[in-house]
C-alpha cells in the first residue's frame, strides 16, 4: 500500500545521462520517491523541442539500484519523455518530471533552444507537473552543492501542489552563492550571432555557431535576468500556449 | 534609389529547399521583393527550434535568377535564419520572413515540435517581421494553389502594417477548398504516442515515433484546430516570450 504513495519522479536532460547535473538531481529526487531516469545517451544541447520524425531511438537499461532506475536513449530529451511514457508510464504517469540540472543557463531567450526546456514543455503538454532546472555554468564539473535546498522546496511545493495545467516551471541558478528565489518573466533577449568559419581535415568550410547575449531589458527588475545577475535564483512559470492573445483583436479588424 | 524600397524577403522552411511549398512561396513572395532563400538542404522536420550547437553547418549559393537567389544549408530551419542574418543581413534586415509553406500542419502542439514555426520565431526574436505558413497535407505534391490570395494578403498586410515585437503569425490553411481566415488560438492537444518497434537490418530494435492527434477542446470555436476542420485558414499570432504571467502571483505566495 505505502508503495502506492511514494510519489514516482521521471528525470531526464539534454547534457546526457552521465553529466554531473542529472546524477546531483537524482541524489536531490531519491529522497521524495522512487526515481526513474530516461536521458539521452549523449549531449543534446540546444535541441529545443526536438522530435525523431525520421528516425528510430535506440534504448537500454543500464541499472536499477535503491529505488532509481537509469534508462539511456538515442533521441532527443524530448523523445526520451515520450519514450519513457510509452514504455514506463502506459498505466500510471509520473508524479512529476524534472529536467536538469542543465550545465548552463537557461534564462530569456536561451529556453526557446533549450533540449531542457523542450522535455519540461514535453511533461507538460502530457499534464505532468514538470519542472526544468539549470545552473549558470557550463563547465563539466560545475558546483552544484548550493542548488540542494531550493531544489528540495521546489519539488516538495510541486508535489504538493501541483501546478496549473499547460504551465511549467523553467528554473535557473545563478553560479555560486544563491541569495534567495525570485518569480520572474522571460527577459527579452538575444543572440547577437557570429559564426566562426574553420575547414575540417579535408579543407570543407563549416560554419561554427558563436555569438554574444544581449539582454534588451537590464534595468527591468521582474525578469529572469535581473535575478541571476544579482544572485537570485529564478523561477519562470512557462506556458505551452505561446498565442498572443492581445494581438487577436487587432488582427481580426486589420488582417480578416 | 527603388532598389533602396523593394521589400527584401526572406524565405525558409523545414521541408528542405527543394520541396514544393518552399517554391510556390517562392513564386508568391517575388511579386512583392526581392526575395532570398536560405533553407535545409534537406528534410529537417521537427526540429522545433533546434541550433547545431556542437556541428558545423556548411551551405552553398545554388543559383540566382530574376530577384530571386537561393542558398541551401546543412543546418536546422533556426541556423539557416541566423547563418542568413549573418552571412547576408548585416548591413540591412530582410523586411520579411516567411518559413513554409510547411507540407503539413502546424496547428495546435505540433508548433511546438515544427521546425517552421521555430525559423518563424528566430526571425521573430530579431525583431523581423515573420509568418510561418503551413498546408494540412504532408503529401510532397500536395496543392498549394487554393492558398495564394491569402498568403498575397498576409505579405500585403505585414509589409505595410508590420508586426508588434516579439509576436509572429502562424497560418495554417485546410486541404481542399478555403472558406476564408479567421484569427485563433492555439488549441490546447497532444500526441497519444506509441513507438513502433522495429528491427534494422542487423537486427538492432529501434523504435519509430507513431501516434495519434488528441484535440482537448474540439468544440471551442476561437482555436485553430476549429478553423481547420470547418474549411478556414487559422491565423494565431504566436509570442516568443512564453511566461505564464497570470501563475505568477500565485507562485510568489506559495512558494517563495
Amino acid at each position: 500500500m505505502e508503495d502506492k504513495k511514494r510519489p514516482v519522479i521521471l528525470i531526464t536532460n539534454d547534457d546526457g545521462v552521465f553529466s554531473k547535473g542529472i546524477k546531483t538531481l537524482m541524489d536531490i529526487a531519491s529522497r521524495f520517491g522512487d526515481v526513474v531516469v530516461f536521458a539521452p545517451d549523449k549531449v543534446r544541447s540546444g535541441l529545443s523541442s526536438a522530435i525523431s520524425a525520421n528516425d528510430a531511438i535506440l534504448y537500454s537499461k543500464l541499472y536499477s539500484h535503491d529505488g532509481v532506475s537509469v534508462y539511456s536513449a538515442s533521441g532527443t530529451p524530448t523523445d526520451c519523455v515520450k519514450l519513457a511514457f510509452y514504455s514506463l508510464f502506459k498505466d500510471r504517469k509520473p508524479d512529476l518530471l524534472l529536467s536538469g540540472i542543465n550545465h548552463g543557463s537557461n534564462t530569456s531567450v536561451n529556453s526557446v533552444y533549450s533540449g531542457t526546456i523542450g522535455a519540461a514543455l514535453e511533461g507538460c503538454i502530457n499534464r505532468v507537473p514538470s519542472v526544468a532546472l539549470s545552473l549558470c555554468d557550463h563547465a563539466w564539473n560545475a558546483d552544484f552543492s548550493a542548488t540542494t535546498p531550493f531544489i528540495e522546496k521546489i519539488i516538495d511545493f510541486v508535489l504538493r501542489d501541483s501546478l496549473s495545467f499547460g504551465t511549467c516551471l523553467n528554473v535557473n541558478f545563478p553560479k555560486g552563492e544563491i541569495k534567495g528565489m525570485k518569480v520572474s518573466r522571460q527577459a527579452d533577449a538575444y543572440w547577437d550571432e557570429e559564426f566562426e568559419p574553420r575547414r575540417d581535415k579535408d579543407g570543407f568550410l563549416g560554419y561554427w555557431l558563436v555569438g554574444s547575449f544581449v539582454n534588451r531589458e537590464p534595468l527591468n527588475k521582474d525578469t529572469d535576468m535581473w535575478a541571476i545577475d544579482n544572485g537570485y535564483a529564478s523561477v519562470v512559470p512557462m506556458k505551452v500556449d505561446m498565442t498572443d492573445l492581445s494581438s487577436c483583436d487587432y488582427l481580426k479588424t486589420k488582417l480578416i
